[in-house]
């Protein structure tokens, strides 16, 4: 929900984390393309619905789907680009044994069930005035950790890894989504407007249940006096910015995002594979955790 | 689009033909659920959307999901079922071998993309007051005769047929789907009130451009002036069908549901597959022309 969630900034980690973690274990990079794009495929389709269900009127600083050509066609849209990506992901066969195939598409498909169980709370949060931070984890594990899960373990399959070395990319995918989506719940109050191409505060604003509101919920008697049952406007969402700061939670938010970052790297130590992607891997975990600071 | 179209009664008629059709070649009829399952899933994952973009308040005499949950809800819901649909799929090899799991989940995906070019049109076509007969069967062949098809073609795949014998299954499959939908037509106009669950004349009133509309539009300047351009109460709705009887088009109706129908058994004529499952498709392949007479 939201313009921040799943945000990469257009800069496609999904295919990029499918592609590298093949590389591990394969030459044939391309061999994986149908994964890769199955998998862009399937987080623009659910950006589409996402927008409709969410009422967003803009994305990527464009007018979205349903805006532009109505809430119906926008839904159908959504189901046609779902559509195509399962019809694209059966092209792996064209290189790659049926039966990894199959493996990859059982995954895939459990993980776009993870993802409406994650819009489902994300939904259903916004109706809460408290929500907690067990609850808050198991709704980013859905909407943005389980895809990025999937795009890691997924690659590592297709590139031949065994079905026990996919289960470690698919924690480090798992521990970096979680990296990410809490680091990108921090640009929603804290970061760039020039960068992130949307206004600062406006995750407080729109009533978004972020790490950062969570936190301040838990554990600021100040932070809940000013956010619950009021209306947020600009100035009341500097304000609460300015608590959440005295806070530490601003601190502690980034400390979380580099800790599951390491956390997903130390996943891949010691694994046998081509070392050429491993190092990309490494690059691609750093930059999303220290991106637009 | 619409109430009629695609509405089977609940008879679950795609489930059967997945079935029998897989019967036709294997004793182990059971092996085959996951994709029955899968297409029924299907059918109402797209209703729920469908229901949506319609602006449909009942199905099947019952409250629609979205207007029992919201819309959003609505969209989310139907997005799971399609993605349990897949998942379901892919369940198949714990019986059939991995290549022909492939190649039913790359039939399964085609067909899905077929249902949204369907939705498409007929959204697009209740915005003009003209229709031709081409641009109509386009559109069925999309939203109703796809479906069927790919239930009988990936039954007798999941069956053991060869994949030539498979296409003579997609052929039945694409003319019964088209008698089924010129069926559905009628029914929504001379259908009996009792057994469809709406209101007779309803397809009339709601503007849709089922077979008889189009008919009446190409071959009867009386109804052309009844309809287009005219708000259609009940009233005028009893007097454009009226207009219809006169002009022989509801006999031309039911003859071209039963002319596709043959059509459709022909192609399974002089197949060596065994006799039971044979006989019952048609069985089932008269039933759906002869419904509700």
């Amino acid at each position: 929900t939201g313009s921040s969630v799943n945000n990469d900034g257009g800069k496609r980690i999904r295919p990029l984390l499918v592609l590298l973690s093949a590389t591990c274990y394969s030459e044939n990079w391309h061999y994986s393309l149908p994964a890769a794009s199955a998998i862009e495929l399937i987080h623009n389709f659910s950006l589409i619905h996402d927008d409709i269900e969410d009422n967003s009127e803009l994305r990527r600083g464009r007018e979205t789907v349903w805006k532009r050509w109505g809430m119906a066609q926008g839904i159908n849209a959504g189901d046609l680009m779902f559509s195509i990506a399962q019809s694209v992901c059966t092209d792996l066969v064209k290189h790659i044994e049926s039966e990894r195939v199959v493996k990859i598409l059982k995954i895939l498909n459990r993980t776009c069930v993870e993802l409406t169980k994650g819009q489902y709370l994300d939904m259903a949060y916004e109706a809460l005035s408290d929500v907690s931070q067990d609850e808050y984890l198991r709704m980013i594990q859905g909407k943005t950790a389980s895809l990025i899960t999937c795009s890691c373990k997924i690659g590592a399959i297709a590139g031949g890894a065994s079905y026990s070395d996919a289960e470690r990319f698919a924690e480090f995918g798992r521990n970096l989504g979680l990296a990410f989506q809490v680091k990108d719940d921090w640009l929603g109050i804290w970061g760039d407007e020039a960068v992130t191409g949307k206004s600062a505060e406006s995750d407080l604003i729109v009533g978004k249940k972020t790490l950062p509101v969570v936190l301040g919920l838990m554990d600021s008697h100040t932070f809940r006096e000013g956010y619950i049952g009021k209306t947020i406007d600009y100035e009341q969402a500097a304000y609460l910015t300015r608590i959440l700061e005295s806070a530490g939670i601003k601190e502690r938010i980034e400390a979380e995002s580099e800790s599951l970052t390491r956390k997903a790297l130390k996943e891949l130590e010691d694994q046998d594979i081509n070392k050429l992607p491993y190092n990309a891997l490494i690059a691609v975990a750093n930059q999303l955790t220290l991106r637009n600071k």
